[in-house]
């Protein structure tokens, strides 16, 4: 390939640090791939890094020694963190969205990727110095969210079925009582699909009674994993003694039963 | 803010543009961020476009008119893909991959956030000038996947459960024959979750019989929409006489029962 300019190699730079978040890319790869030398490509990074945190888009930490390299960690600027929290409490507050047996229809916000990258960023970014191996969530509604996640920190997903797949090999299962139904439920994780002594956060896209995180510690344990934290889009704040500890939310949520009014507002993790 | 030069904006705007694919983003906006003249910007945008085609990694289209702007189409060299799917093929050659049954083990690589999402620009770029309202999916293993594909394509995803679920309000239920089970099983879609007259795309993990697209093929009818075409990360050719039609597949797998060998291959779409 011909010499780049300057201008190009940082929107290659930029283009390949931000689609792999939290993976070392070594300057070799970005020197073979902008025929350029090393010392060159250090300038560059030298750019991309700062525009990133003079606008608050995340930032670019460098790794030294033999498997060095750098890698871009996504974040956002508290003003814009707070701006999408309350545009999503603009949608909570939308008619329409309590559905019979007073629950909150989540399921067009949770499935729509340009709000869950969104979330998916700022939720990683209070998890992003606890050495997470996976981040875990139960099907189905979580799943988008949990997986932008996992994206952000470089890691894999794990999600536990609630009944087990005749193609996922053998499996453990177990039982715990569901918060929304209050029937007992059962889960389901492939013994293949999690090393032991794991570090795990749960992500969910509703909070209520803590039932779900309860049942995914036990689980965890059976694997000789552990739950170090849980992160929801929503918290049902209405819900006093929640069985789940170390949680964060984005939004939080009262539900007046008199009234039929629901009162939505960013967490305090947010302001 | 102060003026930012040429290097530090054109950083901005790759990093704004890459992730809001498919999305509409007004000049306005990186005028007004950046702090310099629509011209100005005009020429930064040449220079991530050139650049970005260049390395084949997508495309920057201008949209003309009042609600004009730029937006990006994230798309791979066809080298780039031969070479995924070649990691690909690696991937699934491994020892340990037949679980009992033999079914092949996906959830590793339908969980790794790295794998999917390239597997979702690749996917995406089949359907990219089809117009498509949205993306659907069974839970639960090709949800990552859909995702992604939705994702890239700009538009909303849209995930059939298996059960119906109290937290999202009245429900549209048929029953199907799964190829993987050979058994009756359910499918069910909240009427809100979809308007009608759509046109869908369906994503999955695995291509066996078709049953399950010709099962989507019938709730989508339901809702006065259509099922335009089918993704898929693994088609095993060795089931005939598909009950899905027009589908895209990136890895084709066949398995010799009487040897136990499973042989794979990039698809005829990547070569």
């Amino acid at each position: 390939m011909e010499k780049l300019s300057r201008n190009n190699r940082v929107v290659a730079i930029t283009k390949i640090l931000t689609e792999t978040p939290n993976k070392v890319v070594g300057l070799n790869k970005f020197s073979e791939l902008l025929n350029a030398a090393k010392s060159t490509i250090s300038e560059d990074i030298v750019i991309v890094r700062e525009l990133l945190e003079k606008l608050e888009m995340g930032r670019i930490e460098t790794i030294s020694g033999a498997a060095g390299g750098i890698k871009f960690i996504p974040d956002m600027g508290s003003e814009s963190k707070l701006e999408f929290c309350n545009e999503l409490c603009d949608l909570l507050s939308e008619e329409g969205r309590i559905v019979p047996g007073n629950f909150v229809y989540l399921t067009d916000i949770m499935y729509n990727p340009q709000i869950i990258s969104k979330a998916g960023v700022i939720l990683s970014s209070y998890f992003k110095n606890m050495n997470i191996d996976y981040i875990v969530t139960v099907e189905t509604k979580g799943i988008p969210l949990a997986y932008e996640v996992a994206k952000c920190l470089g890691i894999e997903l794990v999600i536990i079925r609630r009944d087990n797949k005749i193609t996922e090999g053998p499996t453990v299962t177990i039982n715990y009582v569901s918060g929304t139904s209050g029937r007992i439920q059962q889960m389901s994780l492939a013994k293949k699909s999690m090393k032991s002594s794991s570090k795990c956060v749960f992500i969910d896209d509703f909070l209520r009674g803590g039932g779900t995180a309860q049942g995914i510690k036990d689980l965890l344990k059976e694997f000789d994993s552990e739950l170090v934290g849980t992160g929801v889009l929503v918290d049902n704040i209405g819900i006093k003694n929640k069985r789940a500890s170390e949680y964060i939310t984005l939004i939080e949520l009262e539900f007046d039963e008199n009234t039929g009014e629901l009162k939505v507002r960013p967490s305090e993790f947010i302001k």
